[in-house]
């Protein structure tokens, strides 16, 4: 039972039953942190038309287009062009945010703002397979949305929940690096970088590519070998005093400007919170950029402590332009856990459930023509909140305790073999079998479902 | 907050967060009632090979296939074909039985038989946008599986399991409605149909077509007027004595046979032993034939009682043939609830939460400089599991007690002004104000989450 990641599509990650058992833990104990915090569940529909998908423009998302198979048109497009000319074939949502604005915008006028949701759900990459991406991937967001404009301490709040709902996971040590796209995309233009968006499209490399080929990139964004050098100082910059470093490495480039001072300003507000309610957890890091993204404000990213090349396992940022109808604009913020990427590295580590089946008594069947009397035991079991089931056919003890035992099941159960005798229950664990009633029997705490092992 | 489904593609139905708690709190039922009999959980990707969704050959479930949008070659295919000629593109699942047989075979090694599972997730059918039907929609579903055979038992089971289940959900009295694929093909056979499948699929239409235009089907069939009304009198038994009545017809037309002898025995032993645990659920309804299916035994459709019309709302049977590997033959047996079929038909009742947001208590901040004071009384509540949150703005009192009334949340706490003087705490409904510690005021049960309404 211990198969591990066995799909044959590669990009599609399937967990065994006894690894599936913790990440049912995980999504109930991210549900409780998000509802304790006031967050709404949503779902939404997998699919968007792909005008919304590209709304943006650009998007380093690779998309899965949809075609019905019994297509009665050539096009295979299910909802074909409009009038308008926009491509209106249906594609897989690749995040979750894409799809949360569109909903906000259909329903503005069923919502009271600033509204808060978590929504749990697969998203889909068309990455090419021979990458070894994953291609679907469960994401756990969080957001918060305004009608008009959102207050600043929200930036505070998702972050503080994302770390209190990471922490109770019990995975490890998290670190949220921050920082402000203000700030960063200040700086550039204020060192007369042309073309600052590609710029941080090129900072935002610099953990995977490394600062010779960010500075060529750089280049190609018009930057000088002088420029190039104070934008790779600038991304280079991380922890405590890091705000105060880039103002003063700002002043001394005489790349100074409004928008430098006001990103440094909401990030320093933010630290300053996040350090007052949780030390330690939230730190400046002025190499995050989320490149083509559409983040305009703080930027979050989020680093498992010690598994560092894991990369960001919890991503998000502010965005003010993302969702509008008319002139009416809705900002947000919000943060997103990839949580098959989480959930791999934990499952790498021999993380896995004390048994793949919830079953914590196994009723013995004496007979076939005796079924009943263990089904009956196994419905009394239950009427008591114990997982209980009947052993799947009438074989000798020992093979029904062996079926047992290779489950993973702690208790053996046989019933009452006539009006008067009483009933046993075997631990198989330690062999110690005792008389006990159906109706009062309680195992440990401890056996009556899965728990987290290794 | 009463938005309905306003997703605007047709197909794709989308529930406002009022609704989302209801369709939460169902989930976590079923969880809880397939768990508390043995069922693992299981959630398999979302895709399979076209091969294997087309593997048993016909099927009148339509498919999404998905291409790249970003794909390198010109067939857009992101496995290409294979050697053998195989469709090896990708297409959604359409059911989860499918996978689930996928998954048995490639896992096989690792799991001890019979194999137990629950899986709900949502399933793709690339339905014409026109039908109104759902495109996108939740199933969950139990199957077991044994290798190389399966106990009658858990035909029996199974039933059983998904009763207690849709009966837990308070949403209204279910019927099973069984019939047995042997007893009714062997009919058909018997009474000299020539193509006895193409016979089943006419009268697995029966509810739908009315008996005139499946006697037409079935003359297609090659039934003659005889034959065609003899099995429409099959078809039309239903209720206690039906099997007896089914014998008897069969008797009477010379059609009885082995395989008509057999179905009627395992289908009795079923109603029996139903009947036993659980009198009235589960009935005899020899219409049903689950026409394109991989049916091979049992075969199973479930109504509302008061909503027949909705059709049915949990549906399955047993397959001997679904999986294989060789020689290895894995036998199963299961049964898929339409969820959100059956909730469409709860929220079209006016049943929705009693709040939008899981939020209990909102606590007032009385400026932006004290709001971590109402931070602070916010963490104390959910320290003790109440969800809490604090008010967006510093606004007027009024103001804040407003929002906490459109959202629906009881409580509106107002944090001690200066040290020693107390908290309070208001029900917004009865406008009752009290002094009270955020350390171990406690609301009550019935407000500590949204609950059910309408």
């Amino acid at each position: 039972m211990s198969a591990g990641r066995r799909s044959g599509l590669s990009g599609f990650p399937e967990w065994t039953p006894a690894q599936q058992w913790v990440e049912l833990e995980v999504l109930d104990s991210l549900r409780r942190t998000f509802e304790l915090h006031g967050f709404s569940p949503l779902r939404t529909r997998s699919v968007e038309p792909l005008s919304q998908l590209l709304r943006k423009g650009e998007t380093d998302k690779e998309i899965y287009v949809l075609s019905r198979l019994q297509a009665d048109d050539e096009s295979g497009a299910p909802g074909g062009g409009d009038a308008t000319g926009r491509d209106d074939r249906l594609g897989l949502h690749f995040d979750l945010t894409v799809p949360f604005a569109r909903w906000v915008v259909e329903n503005a006028g069923h919502l009271t703002f600033p509204f808060k949701r978590y929504q749990i759900q697969p998203v889909w990459r068309g990455e090419r397979p021979q990458e070894g991406r994953f291609r679907e991937f469960v994401q756990a967001d969080i957001d918060v949305v305004g009608a008009g404009d959102l207050p600043e301490h929200h930036e505070v709040d998702v972050a503080l929940v994302m770390a209190e709902a990471l922490g109770r996971l019990d995975v490890g040590d998290v670190r949220i690096r921050v920082s402000h796209r203000r700030l960063a995309e200040g700086f550039l233009r204020g060192m007369g970088v042309p073309d600052p968006a590609a710029g941080l499209a090129a900072l935002d490399k610099l953990a995977k590519i490394g600062p010779d080929r960010v500075a060529d990139l750089l280049s190609l964004a018009g930057a000088g070998p002088d420029q190039a050098r104070a934008c790779l100082e600038l991304a280079g910059l991380r922890g405590p005093g890091a705000l105060d470093r880039a103002l003063d490495l700002a002043d001394r480039h005489g790349a100074g400007n409004a928008d430098v001072t006001a990103g440094a300003e909401r990030l320093g507000a933010l630290l300053a919170a996040a350090a007052e309610v949780s030390p330690g957890v939230v730190e400046a890091d002025l190499s995050i950029a989320r490149g083509l993204d559409y983040y305009t404000g703080t930027v979050y990213e989020t680093e498992l402590v010690g598994h560092e090349s894991l990369g960001s396992v919890c991503s998000g940022g502010r965005y003010d332009d993302l969702a509008s109808a008319g002139s009416q604009r809705y900002p947000g913020v919000g943060l997103s856990i990839g949580l098959t990427r989480l959930l791999s590295r934990v499952f790498a580590s021999g993380v896995q459930a004390s048994r793949p089946v919830p079953t914590c008594v196994l009723v013995a069947v004496d007979s076939e023509e005796r079924r009943p009397a263990s089904a009956a035991v196994a419905r009394a079991l239950r009427a008591r909140r114990i997982p209980a089931d009947t052993a799947p056919t009438a074989a000798k003890y020992g093979r029904q305790i062996r079926h047992a035992d290779r489950l993973g099941i702690p208790f053996v159960w046989f019933p009452s073999r006539e009006a008067g005798t009483p009933h046993e229950v075997k631990d198989i664990r330690s062999g110690e079998q005792v008389t006990a009633d159906p109706a009062v029997w309680l195992p440990p705490d401890a056996d009556l479902r899965p728990v987290r092992t290794g």
